[in-house]
């Protein structure tokens, strides 16, 4: 007999007849003998309803009221849920996060989880229930309710079945796993039958949304194993695991993520000394600008080019921090794109395997893309290029690194 | 400085633009210089709206889901109604069942109050803030979410004012206080300033609708000083108390109840005997029916005839079980009727003035209706006529005790 949490999102519960095929999945589930927990968000649409109510209010609404309101979302879920299960015969009860209880600290819409008290769940599941958790929320050691920010559930599932300890955590999504690109831009993509949390954690953050880094992070700290699967059809769906030893033939590259939110920033003419980075930096980050890539050459004639990117939206605010600093720093002056796109591959191959970055190199050469800036990490090559480029050069990667075979590339 | 309780149902809260006015009252009341706690309802709608969904996935759902279900409808107002309050630079903190926390028992749906643990809204108050607390639910000594049934939210606020030693317990409400009749069926109907909690009893059990049954005993056990008043518009409403001495000119009929949901049912020809109302009631109440007016009269001949009303629903069933009754007794026979109408006169100071029986059938006579069935109690006297005379009556006793006066009928 396994322990296995499952997690369904906003819309698979959306509506009546979607919460009876939940039910359905998660009857089959009990009956093949598994101990089930299962997590729920709010049906989609509550949640914008509610943040209606909310901003026909106020403007700014309290985040402790915001959570009680929100909170409210999940508990009409868990019990609908429940009342399906029973109507199969299956004995279900539902918890909110705080009758579990889910303890988070009290920054309100954005809690963090604390600690949880798995007791209330292994009793019922001692007496053959499937308990049904609000996903999102949780309580604070005075007994207020909060909410854990957005993709909270993600989050919630991944915490119960770390303090659980099940055998596995699933993620039912409106997509049926995670695949190597996005079949929307190349239709060669692949659903990955597995990947590691640190590659579908480079997936995440370089664009690819299917699970909240959050949750993966969790994941791979508590060595939960993690699937994502589809709610609307079945299928094995992909194992997000710390365990990369089972194939001797490993891929190289198991994904190519991509994004054009962001803008690159160039400061030109910097004097080349200690504390340039900071100098450039240092401001930045205190105008509450945050920053992805960042690029310094090797200077010539005693001076060096800096680059960054951050996102789009706070362009015009780092230029205008950066024009100060070009003044104190008596650097030539700075330039700025907004009409750019990252493409990354990402894969734990890569340690082992000299020429991947000259692999990805000449693939885009092959097609005439002009990189711009190049940064890289143990499991990731990222590049930046024009953004009228961004699905040629995915494309591009995509069939140089043979991603779209039926097993892995080599 | 006072502590004031306010409840609002759902109708004063039905919409963004009434959960605003009610904001705009309690900050008064609040700014006037009191403590206040106000205890809300659902939205109007919501709950409709949430069984709704209930009944889409079960014909019997599990009445523990079904609080957990419902009550979020309160959950979803005491944020809002914080929120508004906020924007007026109130100082407000929201709290639902489980946070006050009022425990209950574990009947789902229908949950009594067994203790008030009233610490968190006195540290509350203490810090200068408003509370507002979730009508209609508690938790049980498991933590199960637990709502008290229909008009529950009376009950919360008025259990809250008796533990908290309020001074007054307002219930807001569409109308703007107790009248001596329902303006509808009397033109002349007039508010009362002041009446009591046997009197209120009186009324609500005989078919006046304002305030729950069950917060009205509550109220007068606990000397908790009721207060019903309109949400729409200012008044000083009608004050419910215990304290009847300060009025030297006591009304001898305070109001007149009346209600057509009734029937009334004749068991004729019982041999008369100790023990034969035993011998028709217990299977009756065998079979679940709840019997009102129960009349029997002087016997003649060895036998007596047997009389009492339940409601018309039950009227058939009811008719099944005498039949089997008349069989073993050798009775003569069952009659029944629901085309009946109970009219009562309701006045404490009935207890100590002669003569107010003979004056309420004395002006029935003068319009000719006939009166099948008598009841008395100490503050109440109680007709059972043909219902279409019922309105007629009501006006008719309304003059006849000069209720319409601007001052108390002698």
């Amino acid at each position: 007999m396994s322990l296995i949490v499952h997690k369904y999102g906003g819309t698979s519960v959306g509506t009546i007849e979607r919460i009876e095929a939940v039910a359905d999945r998660v009857s089959a589930a009990q009956r093949a003998g598994n101990d089930i927990v299962v997590v729920v968000s709010a049906m989609s649409g509550e949640t914008n309803r509610l943040l209606g109510l909310a901003s026909e209010l106020s403007e700014r609404p309290s985040s402790r009221e915001m959570d009680v309101l929100l909170s409210t979302g999940e508990q009409v879920t868990i019990a609908l849920l429940s009342m399906a299960l029973h109507k199969r015969g299956i004995p279900a009860v539902s918890m909110t996060g705080s009758q579990v209880k889910i303890e988070t600290d009290s920054a309100f819409s954005k809690a963090r989880i604390e600690r949880i008290d798995a007791d209330n769940i292994r009793s019922e599941l001692a007496q053959g229930r499937v308990v049904v958790v609000a996903g999102f929320q949780g309580v604070d050691p005075k007994g207020n309710i909060t909410t854990l920010g957005r993709g909270g559930s993600d989050t919630t599932a991944v915490a119960l079945a770390a303090a659980l300890s099940a055998d596995e955590c699933q993620i039912y999504t409106d997509v049926d796993g995670v695949y190597t690109t996005d079949p929307r831009v190349c239709e060669g993509a692949r659903r990955l039958d597995k990947i590691t949390f640190e590659e579908m954690l480079e997936l995440a953050s370089q664009g690819s949304k299917v699970l909240q880094i959050r949750s993966v992070e969790f994941a791979g700290k508590y060595n939960v194993p993690l699937r994502v699967l589809s709610s609307f059809k079945d299928g094995p769906g992909t194992l997000i695991t710390l365990d990369q030893e089972e194939d001797m033939e490993k891929p190289i590259v198991s994904g190519i993520a991509f994004t054009r939110d962001e803008a690159k920033l160039v400061v030109r003419g910097v004097p080349d000394q200690p504390g340039v980075a900071a100098n450039v930096l240092v401001p930045i980050s205190e105008a509450n600008i945050e920053v992805d890539v960042i690029v310094q050459n090797q200077g010539i004639n005693n001076t060096t080019d800096f680059s960054f990117t951050v996102a789009r939206r706070d362009m015009e605010a780092a230029i205008d921090v950066l024009n100060g600093v070009v003044e104190r720093l008596g650097a030539a002056g700075v330039e700025s794109d907004d009409r750019i796109a990252k493409v990354s591959i990402v894969g734990v191959g890569m340690r082992s395997h000299a020429g991947v970055a000259a692999k990805m190199f000449s693939a885009l050469a092959a097609d005439n893309i002009n990189i711009q800036l190049i940064t890289t990490s143990e499991i990731k090559t990222c590049v930046v290029i024009d953004e009228r480029y961004m699905e040629l050069a995915v494309r591009a990667l995509h069939s140089a690194f043979e991603l779209s075979g039926s097993k892995h590339s080599v």
